[in-house]
């Protein structure tokens, strides 16, 4: 049965339009207490509050109910991706998180630096928490000495203990078994292939794994490294192809670029602050007919458990959307991949809410300020993060009539 | 999985009870301004606001978020059927549309005459858009001389350049490239077969251009014809199998007796008039227990562009609702298949406003008249046209229980 972008894939038209997705991470919230307000709904947001009286409301989902997402599957499900069909492995989100360009041939790896005895049993799986400037010299001296003949290898530096490997060659499958045991006493797994055409990926690791061991023989905590999340970047058809889109991503944090060169996204020099952010919207307007807008704080400042910092960031970005609007897209639409109420200092399930303004062909609601209990009441409804896209391209014209 | 018409062919029972579905074609709008109100909001309709305030509201995606559909899937998904497994060729919805009985060994097609200059290349696509008269004289010649052994062929005029081409006899396969090339400079092309079953297809439709070809040959405009939409109708099980309910359409334009007609609905006289179709309706309301009512100026004024006649149309409607709930139906339902705001003047994709009035079974909701805002606070929620027949057989009490 076709999905919505078989469909978009088929009937994309393109008419010139613009659209804006300013995607404030992790927006939607929760009151401190029952009869409170969300931070959403705390915010003092003139300028969202007039979008969402002439826009059109709705809350979305962004996997299934209940379930909690992760910012891969938050943002894939509103670039109209299925988060469910689309699953991208620790290691390919670990090399996106720190700027790595995976091209089809890279294997992914997550690596942890672990802590072994003498019988080369795991006595530490984190290798003592080293120090991110202890971690990065160690990657350093791996990076310099690993050679495997016939492929490519990187080792990067992540933070702390956390690196991530790729392996470069055609023909690699990404199948293979962690070798973290998940418990100390214990020697890592032999890094096994799950399926024939990852045999040689496997063989290839334990290469790796011989002469990291080798190298880092004489440290005395990041003695070994174990192996995770072990996979390729999937084929993803590109955002331009499902849609007809020439897209441009202006996100500072690495993690959300890597998210959007998936999808083969352009992604833009974003600067610092939002306020760089939306100096570059100005600059690339009239090269792209889609911007991906990523604003970070209002996940960290969820996950720091800081509820006034999350309303005040909230403010902070109602205060940029005159600069939007003066663009005059066709389209602006101001979500979150998921909600990260302070409350709870983490990601949640709850629906997130929308706020889609299109001058020329919204159906106004009876909602008149942005909020998670105004959106109930709203046009779009309740629906599957993964429309959004639909309701984006239909708005700005640039879908055909499906069937005579 | 299942889907509910998996469940409704089980669970259909007969307790005798009637169900009306009076279908407003392109029943949802828009606001000429933001802060206006839609035909359907600015009509003054007691009638419907009297069903609404008793019944339950809601609003239904035809297709899928953002898509526009045209009759044919809004149709069938009003009727239950999902229009992205069922989905019809413009050379049946073409035949259908001019009240043509297809069979299952007819292959249908849409033709339009062209003009080729000597050297058999194409110069106009649309033969000078030929009056219906000349459309129709050609018409008649074409379908005289044109005789293919071992099967039957009928040609049928449509409208001005537009014809349709029925191919009959048993194991023709519908599978055939288009010939119009889409362009002027080129030839048509040869008619090509997608897969081994329509070979033959194929073939006799290049047996059929070459004597049109000569019978056209001395028309000044219309000296050849390609052909596109090559299709069969696909099987699609009868509404009464799925449902247990005896069907009646009375609709006034051929396109929509020619939709009933493709779930095996009776389709009815329904004269000319609204006025008409509500005496049929009185005098075969013992001989069915489903009626589809179709009423077609909600759309035709929409598509116009001319709000204020599509206020009158929905004016026109309610003051016909007496003569429906005169007859006591035990579930009546008024919708439209899509959206056509005359703001934009084509069909829409923006959620389609549903009114289901029950007796004995609905549980009332917060709304008290009928128009697209109120039915976003209403019972049925915003829901796929494919499960409307769920809600009608429900409250008309012929579903039996799903499990113990």
């Amino acid at each position: 049965m076709p999905d919505l972008q078989d469909l978009t894939r088929k009937l994309n038209t393109n008419n010139g339009s613009k659209i804006v997705l300013l995607v404030a991470d992790g927006l939607g919230g929760l009151p401190l207490t029952p009869d409170g307000l969300t931070e959403l709904e705390t915010a003092k947001t003139p300028n969202l509050d007039a979008l969402a009286k002439r826009g059109t409301l709705g809350s979305s989902t962004p996997v299934l109910p209940g379930i909690t997402p992760g910012s891969g599957p938050g943002h894939l499900g509103l670039f109209g991706y299925d988060p469910l069909e689309y699953q991208i492995g620790r290691g390919v989100l670990e090399a996106l998180g720190i700027d790595f360009e995976l091209g089809p041939n890279d294997v992914a790896i997550r690596g942890n630096f672990c802590t072994i005895d003498g019988n080369g049993l795991i006595t530490d799986r984190r290798a003592g928490r080293i120090a991110t400037e202890e971690g990065e010299r160690i990657v350093a001296k791996l990076a310099k000495a690993i050679k495997i003949p016939g492929i490519e290898v990187f080792v990067r530096h992540v933070k702390e203990y956390r690196l991530v490997i790729v392996l470069r060659a055609e023909g690699l499958g990404g199948d293979v078994e962690d070798t973290d045991p998940q418990k100390t006493g214990v020697a890592p797994f032999e890094p096994v292939a799950r399926s024939a055409g990852s045999q040689r990926t496997a063989e290839l690791l334990k290469e790796f794994i011989r002469q990291a061991r080798e190298v880092l023989k004489d440290e005395p905590k990041a003695n070994l490294l174990t192996l995770r999340g072990i996979d390729k970047k999937p084929p993803i058809p590109t955002f331009e192809e499902m849609y007809g889109l020439k897209p441009g991503a202006i996100a500072v944090y690495p993690m959300y670029r890597g998210l959007a060169r998936l999808v083969s996204m352009n992604v833009l020099d974003a600067g610092q602050t939002l306020s760089d952010q939306m100096s570059r919207l100005e600059q690339a307007w009239k090269d792209f007919d889609f911007f991906f807008v990523h604003f970070k704080y209002t996940d960290s400042t969820g996950e720091d458990g800081n509820f006034a910092e999350k309303v005040r960031r909230i403010e902070e970005l109602d205060a940029a959307i005159p600069r939007i609007t003066a663009l005059k897209p066709d389209v602006l639409i101001v979500t979150g991949d998921h909600s990260t109420p302070s409350k709870m200092k983490s990601h949640s399930w709850h629906p997130v809410p929308v706020l889609l303004a299109a001058e020329e062909r919204c159906r106004p609601d009876l909602c008149d300020n942005f909020g998670e209990r105004e959106c109930l009441r709203g046009g779009l409804g309740q629906f599957p993060a993964k429309y959004l896209m639909g309701f984006a391209l239909a708005h700005a014209g640039r879908l055909d009539k499906f069937g005579a």
